[in-house]
């Protein structure tokens, strides 16, 4: 791409060009809407917020927004601003994320080493609540429902510069992750770190994949134990990457520190012994409510499954053993059905989730934020690998067997106009759904996650320059000349979505579940996941830049309890394509037994059984060498705690002088002063040599005495 | 037992009543036997020896011991002493093991906090190598090769006292275990702490043993289920007791900071980037020669395997269907043979695996220690686990079919002299054989133990004072009258063995497969082992107290590789347990295809695969509970530094002013100086109370409009 292609992209995307733009480091925006309240209702609960945010300090600019919204712009002053974020720095010395003291004293202000520093500590400043310093802003809860969203601005320029020397790299390097970090926090830069090196890892299985594909039969053995034994080290490097980087932005054990959500209920306050006020719900309490998700989901997994069975058989019936009428337009029929009911029970499925999620009372968001993207990965999961599931192990198996059945039944059912004809089951149709599905499903991914949006957004604006053109002059919106783009920037953001950074993991983990699940079935699938994760990285960079409100730069250290999702899934690999390979690969070796259907289901179990354990030994064996390699940046660490110690040590170890002998003054004090048994003992051979001598004299005696002894029998 | 007794059990088995005892926390004894060397090259050995000792600052006091030896008896001065343990524990702040710099400087001399502190210094000081400040005496190594060993004496009021204390009591609470460290050092200590914790824990079994044995039927499930998950429960408790521990004793990552072994080879020195002086041998080379240990696991596994199968069919031949002459004398034959040929096979084992794990050139003690131990728990997990596990899947299914044939054989090739005569494979064997293995070798192992070694001490003794009675005055033995009891026990000392600790460790992690992989055979077995535990945390210490040398305090952070040994034995179990009541159990509701012997070896695997899943989720949820709640000692560690760190925080938070309005004089200033354009927005509102006016008049102006429009559409 030549840069002036490049640069008019920048212009399409970002909009104006090249201003100047405020500075976003001090500024939060709150966005207030006042369309659903009476208009003494949204007074009062106005000038409350506008004076809970002033009560902390911070100044206020009051704009209208489109839609009958207001946008507070809150800023900092610079001594509050960097008095915060001198006091976050001391509270992570003191929950032990730092090793130092960051010197100075309760007034001292800093600068933000980097830009989401600053911005961090906006929205503490703006959301904790009154009693930790901050204003009390949550949106859309409690008193401050109508609160549609809080968010800081996006800092276009950095953002365009970091897009631009990202599209130009082929592979991301640990400072490029490090401005990723300075933008948008540590959360969302992890992800970003997960996505390159779960890109650089796929080169692997895509060699691997054409060499399988080349040479190898289908569904290959060797080639689902290398895909295995990849994933395994891959998640175990990336624990050890995750440690690094961890160390590396000083986020270590960050989840330790995080304040309660507003939303948590707790029974009682108590300070604890190390005087901090601690707010306490039992501990039963909380795993008994978290134990309601069991039955959750094995109620959807039921639900969805039943779904996916039913438009499955009557997908299968009617493209292959249907010859009635309206053949054309029935064979749509499932997927409409699929298209229809899936979202539609999946919404509800997840707003049960959601409900569930608050119900089990987390103490704070990253923890309900986790547990409701967990639940809603195994919904996400069920819909992706069901389908190809039922193709490996119902379909494929047992289709001739079943489809004339289902065949028969509908005939007795509906009569004569079904016609019958024999039914064989296609072998070929597992792959091409893989094939589809990944392919099909990565290619939609990018569309709907980008160009479906942008259309949106941009199809918005232009609606509303066209009512604006055709009604009368707006006149909430008359700006002042100087402020226009810059309103205008803000307006648009306000409008955006919060990103969440946890629809972008889930998106990369289901990716994998396909890649360890369903690997034998074609070795090609990396191929167009490489592919995929490259331009999935710089676009979900320009997702977040132009479809999203700019994320608060909250911390994690890591990409949290998706690492056991992803463990879990290798697991079931081991299994799943085990049993592949197991079904449907040619044992050439295998005689007899297995070559009857029976003599192959009986003797799965025992394949699976053996997959597995040879598995779990391959992951035993990585786990051991790797931790005996361990993280650089953990032995960094010991060894510059060693050296910063040693210097103590280095005076010990220049004292070389040591007492080769007792002084003979002391020698004579041991002697002289009265002294009980046990120093009498100790002080018969202190003279220099005498024990020597003593010693020798005994030596020689036991031996004389031993010649003596033989010599006497030998005369016998 | 009355007092009285128990003091005369304190005499037999102490020796000397009430003797004032040298103090022991400054003395080291070493061995020197010249009884294969010539004279004069004795003479130069012992002068080396001497001079070594010496050249460290050590002073010493030669005696003659039994059987041409030299007892070097070393002292170290206060001053020395106390400086060393200072160094050590310096040693300690640096690597990180401790929190704190002990203070003082270069010459301080401490007192060890408790015995075992001092002598771990006085072993450094005789035994680490020159560089280290030591006098490089390693026992039967290079040039000490006629040293026999170094030792410690025993503090034997401490002992008595600690033993007379242990015995009143049920449980060891962590004051006792304390006790256990200060005597003999953590590592010692860790495993009477194991002990412990799994004799309070054998009591769950023991009455789950006993419903199980009344109410439930033979091989009950149930009562397989409740092991696996007792064995589950009990590991992850240990694993946190032992960082509690650990960090009680201050010992943990202590592992860490050992020094290398002399016989170490190395292929090159280098000083790393903290300043220590590293050796270095090839991370490849060492993984090379680790990895020779699996085929000699497999050879092992084969050539103990196949005598154990070869004797075992000979013993059910001879004395189930053997009917010819002589039968009453080769019913012992089996026995005689395992007896003979098991421990030679063994020992050859041993020997060779010694030899590899010198080969494998481990850095550490402790490295080379665990690595020879695990070895030797793989034989002896083979040879006492295999004969039950032949009975259990081999003889009792298959013995119908097997013997016959067996018997067959036999007949051909032996003529008409063995009879032949209808087989029925005895189903009790089974529960018969462990009981016989638990019960009775519990008994025996005791009897090995305790009693065997004792009498052999003992009539030692007898026969030395006979010999010294016969033969001429042995000169070399004329004490001076003070120091005679001292001498001699220091003299009975010299004549133990050293004491292992892996060996009692692995006693026990054998006792706890037999429960983990044989549970279902018979409920009771628990019971035994109950009561033989309470026996052998005392009798263990009696053992170490009389029949072994005092052990080198070195100190450890847990009972080390073991935990992965009792995970592997639990895992199996899962499998075994579960395997032997599908075969033996009564499956009530299981019709048809269970019934028939074929039926259950196919849904075996079946069986195996479900248990080992159960108890893998089950681990999991144990592990993800008992991580949440964690240790209690990591919790007080950070809290302490929370509490210590906070004071710095508190003058922060005590600032309670923070500006609540923009200063009038800041105000005029702002708006006063020539500002950019980014400023100006934020100053047009910049006074008090402007933000909320004009908010609010955007508020009432939108909803004005808003009933407007919708006025206007209402008329239309």
């Amino acid at each position: 791409m030549g840069i002036p292609r490049l640069q008019k992209v920048r212009t399409f995307a970002f909009g104006v060009q090249g201003e100047k733009n405020l500075p976003c480091n001090d500024k939060y925006i709150i966005v207030y809407d006042f369309s659903e309240a009476e208009t003494d209702e949204a007074i009062k609960e106005f000038s409350t917020l506008l004076e809970d945010v002033k009560s902390v300090g911070l100044h206020t600019e009051v704009r209208a927004g489109y839609n009958q919204t207001l946008l507070v712009f809150v800023q900092a002053p610079r001594e509050l601003l960097g008095n915060t974020v001198y006091r976050s720095r001391v509270k992570d010395w003191l929950y032990g994320i730092t090793k130092q003291h960051p010197g100075g004293n309760r007034d001292t202000v800093v600068d933000g080493d980097f830009e989401a520093e600053d911005i961090l500590s906006m929205y503490h400043l703006v959301n904790w609540r009154k009693e930790l310093g901050g204003a009390g802003i949550t949106p859309e809860f409690g008193k401050w429902k109508n609160v549609k969203s809080i968010f800081p601005l996006h800092n276009i320029s950095a953002n365009e510069d970091l897009l631009y020397h990202l599209s130009k790299k082929l592979l991301l390097s640990a400072e490029d992750l490090d401005r990723i970090r300075d933008l948008w926090g540590a959360k969302v830069a992890f992800y970003f770190a997960f996505l390159q090196t779960y890109f650089v890892f796929l080169i692997i299985p895509c060699v691997a994949g054409i060499f399988a594909w080349q040479f190898l039969p289908q569904y290959s053995l060797s080639f689902a134990f290398i895909i295995g034994f990849w994933c395994t080290v891959f998640l175990e490097y990336w624990k050890i990457q995750e440690t690094d980087l961890s160390i590396r932005w000083k986020v270590r054990g960050v989840g330790g520190l995080k304040v309660n959500r507003p939303q948590f209920q707790y029974e009682k306050e108590f300070v604890d012994a190390a005087g901090r006020v601690q707010q306490f719900f039992p501990r039963w309490k909380q795993i008994a409510r978290q134990s309601v998700v069991i039955p959750f989901v094995l109620l959807s997994l039921l639900l969805l499954g039943i779904l996916i069975v039913v438009v499955f058989a009557i997908e299968i019936y009617i493209s292959e053993a249907y010859e009635g009428p309206y053949k054309f337009y029935l064979e749509y029929l499932p997927t409409v059905l699929l298209a229809i009911l899936l979202p539609y029970i999946g919404n509800t499925l997840e707003d049960i989730a959601s409900t569930m999620t608050e119900f089990e009372n987390h103490r704070t968001q990253d923890n309900y934020e986790m547990s409701l993207t967990q639940k809603i990965f195994v919904l996400n999961s069920i819909t992706n690998y069901l389908p190809i599931l039922l193709t490996a192990f119902v379909y494929v198996p047992f289709g001739d067997i079943l489809v004339p059945q289902l065949q028969n039944n509908l005939h007795k059912t509906f009569g004569a106009s079904i016609g019958k004809f024999d039914f064989k089951s296609d072998a070929d149709r597992l792959r091409n759904e893989v094939i589809a599905l990944t392919v099909t499903g990565q290619i939609s991914n990018l569309g709907e996650e980008l160009v479906f949006p942008y259309l949106k957004t941009r199809f918005r604006e232009w609606w509303r320059e066209h009512q604006a053109k055709n009604a009368d002059a707006d006149n909430l919106l008359e700006d002042d000349p100087s402020e226009t783009k810059t309103l205008k920037r803000a307006r648009k953001q306000a409008l955006l979505s919060p990103y969440n950074v946890q629809d972008d993991i889930s998106e990369m983990v289901i990716q994998f579940g396909y890649l360890a699940l369903f690997s034998p079935v074609w070795p090609l699938i990396p191929i167009g996941f490489l592919i995929n994760n490259w331009i999935e990285l710089r676009s979900d960079f320009l997702k977040i830049c132009i479809e999203h409100q700019r994320p608060t730069p909250v911390r994690g250290d890591g990409i949290g309890p998706w690492i056991t999702s992803l463990e879990a899934l290798t697991w079931l690999g081991s299994v799943s394509s085990a049993a592949i390979v197991h079904l449907f690969g040619q044992h050439h070796y295998a005689m007899g037994i297995m070559q009857t259907t029976m003599g192959k289901w009986c003797s799965l179990p025992l394949t699976i059984f053996v997959s597995e354990h040879i598995f779990l030994a391959f992951r035993a064996a990585v786990r051991f060498s790797l931790q005996k390699i361990g993280s650089r940046q953990i032995r960094k660490e010991r060894n510059e705690r060693y050296a910063e110690r040693k210097k103590y040590l280095d005076e010990l170890e220049s004292s070389t002088t040591k007492s080769g002998h007792l002084d003979v003054v002391e020698r004579e004090r041991r002697k002289s002063v009265r002294m009980t048994s046990e120093d009498v003992f100790w002080t018969r051979q202190a003279e220099e040599g005498v024990s020597n001598e003593v010693g020798i004299g005994l030596i020689r005696a036991a031996k004389q005495k031993e010649e003596q002894g033989r010599g006497i029998t030998k005369v016998d």
